[in-house]
């Protein structure tokens, strides 16, 4: 049976999981949350790619099969290093979410949403550039989503949810993009309040462009349900009280890993 | 010459390096940042304390004479451990901040607002109920405060700054608390839009407490400017852009340093 092996800097990357088992609920997973130096994307690529190594160094020793990189910052910064060195496949989340967003758009013009490391790296831009040469790429930091989300502030109707979203958002509607990537694991709690105040804009969700991949390459097995451990580099207690809200299911525990 | 120790989670510290140098110019400080692994107060005490730790060690192979902890959330559980290990005096913000909310305070209705670690550790409530029996302490978390502070979005007329804060305040407006404990390094951004929200409430910044508490312990020299160090765990450059907002006056370099 195949084993994913995925990492993210914390309770976010458990979007994409969620993606992942939607689309291959046969798959046994081990998710490694780096909750003891969450956030990564305020933070430099160099350091980054140091912790982004360690992590797939302790899921390494699990014996998996395929890497996924769920956070778009290490995504974006380090899956050279992480290539490099894994003796399996290391996916990322923005060439995936990159492709799908360039083949959606009408008109080429695109936006990108992400933590300021995942911004300022430009690897969505370049990577849709890749994908659609000509394309035009408007890349926004919204710094302030991330902690929204964690306080389980996302109800599109609630006015400091829409002061925040229309403060980030008007410069790219302005823009005129018909495309937008949610390039944060965050984002897609905010999606409801993204397309209040972007109505006319097509979102692209990273996890369901990743999701697709894996399931390209990992064979699925009729009528099995996955067996899913979690790892996390902070005490468990914080990680299982709101890790449900992020995986649309309970998880009941989670092992203490130092990295 | 006396050399000060500060260390913080990241930049908010440099809140209390000013207050100390406007009490104290002529001393020596080594300041560190640890920015690669900032914010703490998201993070469990066991965490916080492993970080405090070897922040500490790095300061004192400095020849530090003493260590203030700049940051509420190390100062509300890492004490103990920290002087403990030290051969040196280690002052926190949370006894300061405490007593001089406690002897202002007239009714005994005392607000905390800091981050989840602080508040949850209950280190504020326990304090001021030390210096005064009896008082009533209402403590909140206001986790949206600090990405606030660091986008620069402290305007008190900023509608989306008006939201947040009448949100974590209004409860506290409504305990009828007459002085409140800023007790973050970040929340002095702030202050103007938090004292428009609570207009009778006496405001207490923890820095202006332990800026006193170090005067009284290092001598003054008269016409002497200090020499001052700065060290950060993740690459500098963030650290320089943002470090002038919150210390009050340019910092020019800053030590790159594995803790």
């Amino acid at each position: 049976m195949s084993r994913i092996g995925i990492f993210d800097s914390g309770v976010g990357g458990l979007t994409v999981q969620r993606a992942i088992l939607a689309a291959l609920p046969s798959a046994d997973t081990v998710y490694l949350g780096d909750t003891a130096r969450v956030p990564y994307g305020t933070k430099s690529a160099e350091t980054v790619t140091q912790y982004s190594l360690r992590n797939a160094r302790v899921l390494a020793r699990r014996e998996i099969d395929l890497l996924v990189v769920a956070c778009n910052t290490a995504s974006a910064v380090a899956l050279p290093a992480l290539r490099a060195e894994l003796p399996v496949p290391v996916l990322g989340v923005v060439e995936p979410g990159a492709r799908v967003a360039a083949k959606a758009s009408r008109t080429g013009r695109i936006g990108v949403i992400g933590t300021q490391g995942t911004v300022a790296s430009g690897a969505y831009q370049a990577a849709i550039l890749r994908e659609r040469p000509g394309a035009e790429v408007v890349a926004r930091a919204c710094p302030l989503f991330v902690p929204l989300a964690e306080e389980g502030w996302t109800d599109p109707d609630d006015e400091v949810v829409r002061g925040v979203v229309r403060r980030y958002l008007d410069p790219l509607r302005d823009a005129a993009i018909d495309t937008l990537v949610l390039g944060c694991t965050h984002y897609p709690l905010l999606r409801e309040a993204i397309a209040r105040a972007l109505p006319e804009v097509r979102l692209v969700d990273s996890a369901d462009a990743i999701a697709e991949e894996v399931r390209a390459r990992i064979p699925a097995v009729a009528g099995r349900s996955g067996v899913h451990r979690f790892l996390v580099t902070d005490v468990p207690e914080r990680f299982l009280g709101v890790a449900g809200r992020f995986l649309g299911r309970t998880v009941e525990s989670a092992e203490h890993v130092d990295v």
